[in-house]
């Protein structure tokens, strides 16, 4: 057999094989044993709608179809919930899968490109993956800073800068009115990202209001988190027609999942379900509060589903109660990046969830300081 | 607002918003009704295993979770069925994700790469919108050519040469030995890409013996045709580990639906009814082309699950029995060069499907000469 191999581009050659995250199915391999509470990810452990289920498991039989390329029955229904057109809309394999796609039509290799340093890891993977170089901004007292963003944004004369409202992994959020400010300061030719993943679980007025159309924003939402449809893979986009069309140069046309699409088109339509998750979600973050207290550990305020928790020491501290957490069974993460590294993110639980959590921590703690 | 959007570099600026083909969702809503028969996506319209519909109904409220990013029971019921090393496989969102991830690794803007003229155009597609240059092979006898596609690949220094086997859209096929005897005039530091798509429905000898180690060549499988799982976006790749783990560095990790996952399992374990979905296939072709032979028109030979059928005259007559097909809610393709376009693709469709085209084929072939 030949020994002779493909011949990988220079930027394809330089970049390492990795992943953005290890999942938690890896993780579980590793330690040759299942999880007892999987509170990592940001999932909704309540589940999808179940008449997103219904939808689902009846589109199960008609899986022998190729998907709509264009998504419209979502589309429509994304498009009358929002008020925006259906030309302002694009639906993807989930934010990573869209972030993908932006990134390839913006960012050439060398290109400038700003975000928060422990901001989404999975958007840094594809800015390092099409050869654009990123300028991190640090987070202020735990918040990504929109001003701080925007100044290196005209520094460096960025492609694109991203935010995140409410922001993972700290859980913080600002206003609305703080982002339209911002935006005031956006260098001409830069486009916002602006990363809405877990926009339902905020309070009101976080959302700015910006018109779809206008051409220097593309927003991103998602039914992986308080649609509880993270394995489902469905995002969508917000934007200028223009920008929005761009995506159809580059977008995989049949990429969604035909029984994704039917569940997503489902969970959108049952806003009950939507709010009745919000609600337990907001129990759930005040439940891991209490319990952080409880523990001598500082609960950060959150927006999303998650609840970010100080550790109180430096970033070994929270690696370790980090481990020892997983020695007991139970999926957190933590913050790449200092100074959120001194913490650990705990998702909203179900109420079995958190009395493990709650029987697990103490032992934790006593492992990572031992 | 301002009018400033974002800068594109100049291989997006140039590129234009396509898609490769116009499905037949899309089409529907164009002719404001439904198709009756759905004969033109080379689907395959028996559907999945009951036991795939059945698993992805059980995942449907898992659906919570992220998928696993390794798709680590798939990849090892595929290596144990396939005979080869879980390091020698990627899974990824169908064929066509897995041929934009392909195409990112290899092209850079101005790289040679050589099809056939008329191959799977989403293959294009990919390689246009990485700034690749094609380079284009007529069929000859309604095959793909591979020794000449290889002297092609030679003169033009090609970093990869595309060959599907069995073919699609004339539905041909070698025997793997041609296939075998090809590859011993690849030029070096070429890839071949061996789209094996249809291979289920082929003779047995149709798939060449190639080492799953041997860095020249690439695999592609899919769950889309003879699993019935076009809808559920599972493809599949078999190659040396290099190759492999170097969709680590592009690929969106967690892309692929849990749901999917569960159901490419169940249909992979599920042998007795891929056995009988590739019979009843067989058995429809016979009868598309007994119903062209009763028509004045020339089947051509199959190893898929669609039949190419010679409509006798020009590509504009061809164009006018599928328009007219359209018109009568029976939805076919054809090729889309010559001289493949003188001809219609009728898919393997339930006997309703074909009792269907049998009534409707006469009308249309006079509306088309009329």
């Amino acid at each position: 057999m030949p020994m002779t191999g493909p011949r990988y581009p220079d930027l394809i050659a330089r970049l390492p094989a990795t992943v953005p995250f290890v999942g938690p199915e890896v993780q579980e391999r590793m330690r040759g044993a299942p999880f007892r509470a999987r509170l990592g990810a940001n999932e909704s452990v309540f589940g999808p709608s179940p008449k997103a289920i219904e939808a689902m498991r009846a589109e199960a039989a008609e899986a022998w179809k190729y998907p709509d390329s264009k998504s419209q029955d979502l589309m429509q229904a994304l498009s009358a919930q929002l008020g925006v057109g259906m030309e302002n809309i694009i639906v993807g394999e989930g934010i990573d899968g869209l972030l993908g796609n932006l990134v390839r039509l913006l960012v050439a290799p060398g290109d400038p490109v700003v975000t928060s340093d422990g901001a989404y890891p999975t958007f840094n993977y594809h800015v390092a993956g099409f050869g654009g170089v990123l300028h991190k901004v640090p987070f202020k007292d735990d918040h990504e800073e929109p001003e701080a963003l925007m100044a290196t944004a005209r520094e460096v004369g960025a492609k694109i800068v991203y935010l995140s409202n409410p922001d993972n992994p700290m859980g913080s959020w600002h206003p609305g009115e703080r982002i339209e400010a911002a935006l005031d300061a956006l260098p001409d030719c830069t486009l916002l990202v602006l990363d809405e993943a877990y926009i339902e679980f905020a309070p009101d007025g976080t959302a700015p209001r910006i018109d779809a159309d206008d051409p220097r924003v593309i927003r991103f939402r998602t039914f992986s988190k308080a649609h509880g449809l993270a394995g489902a893979r469905v995002g969508y986009g917000i934007a200028a027609p223009d920008l929005i069309q761009s995506f159809d140069k580059v977008r995989n046309h049949f990429g969604m999942s035909r029984v994704s699409q039917a569940g997503a088109l489902a969970a959108l339509n049952d806003p009950g379900w939507l709010a009745d998750v919000v609600a337990r979600t907001a129990q759930a973050r005040e439940r891991i509060a209490q319990i952080a207290r409880e523990n001598g550990l500082t609960p950060l305020p959150s927006a999303t589903n998650f609840v970010t928790v100080d550790c109180g020491r430096d970033a070994g501290f929270a690696r370790a109660v980090l481990e020892a957490l997983a020695d007991e069974g139970v999926f957190v993460r933590m913050p790449f990046a200092a100074p959120g590294n001194r913490a650990i993110r705990i998702g909203a639980g179900t109420p079995a969830d958190l009395d493990i959590l709650a029987d697990a921590l103490p032992r934790a703690l006593d492992a990572a300081r031992g």
